[in-house]
């Protein structure tokens, strides 16, 4: 669908400001997720989402919560916008405790999945959090929930203090693009609005615009393209598990694998020899393990195989 | 040219992340303008290069200055960043005093050609103000440049504290796109680069920098298309002096344009009701005057035609 609307695009279009209320696109999500299309904010990915909801809502002496392994960008938002901030610890099994979560801050973000840990939690877990923390904004981001994940999406109707924010970049194979959205009460898609507008009203182009609308349109191939990639993964986990790795249940698009006796970084540098790139941290903790993304059959067949010989089964 | 790439687009593209670092673009703007790459930063339209700028480069407890009647937008970033500012006024002729800009500041930002005015500066007007201001950035927002007004760019070589902007969204007809660039030394534009890549490191979208770099490519079409509408400003212009207006000498794609007895309002509003839509101002001073867009001969035929009526001439 994507491709067509494209292909079809009249050039001209360009010429004019795109709309920079972006009615197409909010009302098209509105209608997926059964809200209203004053509870939908987009933006130029789901980082420029957090990013304006980091600015527009965080602004409290007391420092937000997130955990301390989680998407690397939390940090770097609260440093630049001189947000106060505690980074609370995962567990031994790289696991969130939801009660950790109950102590005086000034926001929560939940990465959920979780990033690199690929570790989905309960929409009660999230509702706990949020139940616990109804003076503070919780941003829940789902970026890779399509695949396995539970979305947090039926608590916008009961706590006025969640955003749930969801991107193109992923399931819907879109990075490209740049598309993000944030689904919340009216009232806080009010204030995010008022924030994009007062800096720059016109952030997505066009093009993204039309190309995001025939993707939502588009349930059957994303549903299509997501199952792709959780039946790849299931198959992926077990020859990895083969290979003597271990691995907690992904929701993601990804695996986080550590091996019982050879170092990540060591099966790190022998993979991109082999031009085969995987993620390695070199962090306390997830040191040991490595950040492997989903490709096609054939990808992670080549994979497999690389794998085999580096560790010489 | 861009209709042609865009036509073309391999979609499979849109799969992946953008380059970050947008270097093609980058680079074909370096070449353009006769500068190195690492002299050259891109946006999502200039309003989020400026606002990247503010963000950046103005963390001084002086005040910024700008003019007090000037683009709308700097006021309202300076505000949600909280940088504190200081607007000078313009002089009756709406003209900015070089000399007004030579006490203490945290920056200074001055759009040349200036809008709403329509009226240029000279390149050596611009080095006054960043010569005797070696210790602030001073940020040109050359929105409106290529339609007749003298660009600062030479002044880059020289001073290391000068920052130029300009976009797609105006000379380029490619508002809908969403690309502004500034350029200025390595030093700042690296501070630039590093701000952004820690805030969204993905903002230009895989479409916007194809079409980009086609449209620099393409300077032949890119000078014709200026040249017809400051040719049709020049009849304009006249035309508009035959029905009792009187207005600046315009460097920009619009007139800025007072009657000799009519009132701003009235006639802004008498437009409307035919649906043909001026700006009208409703702040002291530049509440006399139109903003009138410079639209096709045929589009100016229309005003001009309608302007006749109004005035009963």
């Amino acid at each position: 669908g994507v491709k067509a609307v494209l292909e079809g695009m009249e050039c001209e279009v360009l010429r004019r400001y795109p709309d920079s209320n972006v009615t197409l696109l909010v009302d098209s999500l509105a209608e997926l997720y059964k809200v209203k299309p004053e509870q939908v904010f987009v933006g130029v990915g789901s980082d420029d989402v957090i990013g304006m909801c980091f600015l527009t809502f965080f602004a409290s002496d007391e420092p937000i919560l997130f955990p301390n392994i989680t998407y690397s960008f939390y940090d770097v938002w609260a440093n630049l916008f001189r947000i106060p901030y505690t980074q609370i610890p995962l567990d031994e099994n790289l696991r969130i405790h939801k009660e950790d979560y109950r102590i005086p801050n000034g926001g929560i973000v939940i990465a959920n999945p979780n990033a690199p840990t690929s570790i989905g939690e309960s929409i009660e877990f999230i509702e706990d959090i949020v139940k616990h923390n109804p003076d503070s904004i919780v941003i829940v981001d789902e970026a890779y929930v399509d695949f396995g994940g539970e979305t947090a999406l039926p608590l916008v109707e009961k706590y006025p203090n969640v955003i749930v924010v969801q991107t193109f970049s992923k399931s819907r194979s879109m990075a490209g693009m740049r598309i993000g959205y944030a689904i919340s009460s009216p009232e806080l898609i009010g204030y995010l609005n008022a924030v994009k507008q007062s800096y720059n009203s016109y952030t997505m182009n066009t093009t993204s615009i039309i190309a995001g609308v025939e993707a939502v349109k588009d349930v059957e191939y994303w549903n299509t393209c997501c199952k792709k990639v959780m039946d790849t993964r299931a198959w992926s986990k077990k020859a990895l598990e083969e290979l003597g790795f271990t691995m907690p249940d992904s929701k993601t698009n990804f695996l986080f694998a550590k091996h019982r006796s050879v170092s990540a970084e060591s099966i790190f540098k022998a993979l991109r020899e082999r031009n085969i790139f995987v993620r390695y941290f070199n962090k306390p903790i997830i040191n040991e393990y490595l950040r492997i993304t989903i490709g096609t059959d054939s990808e992670m067949q080549e994979l497999m195989d690389a794998l085999k010989e580096i560790l010489g089964e």
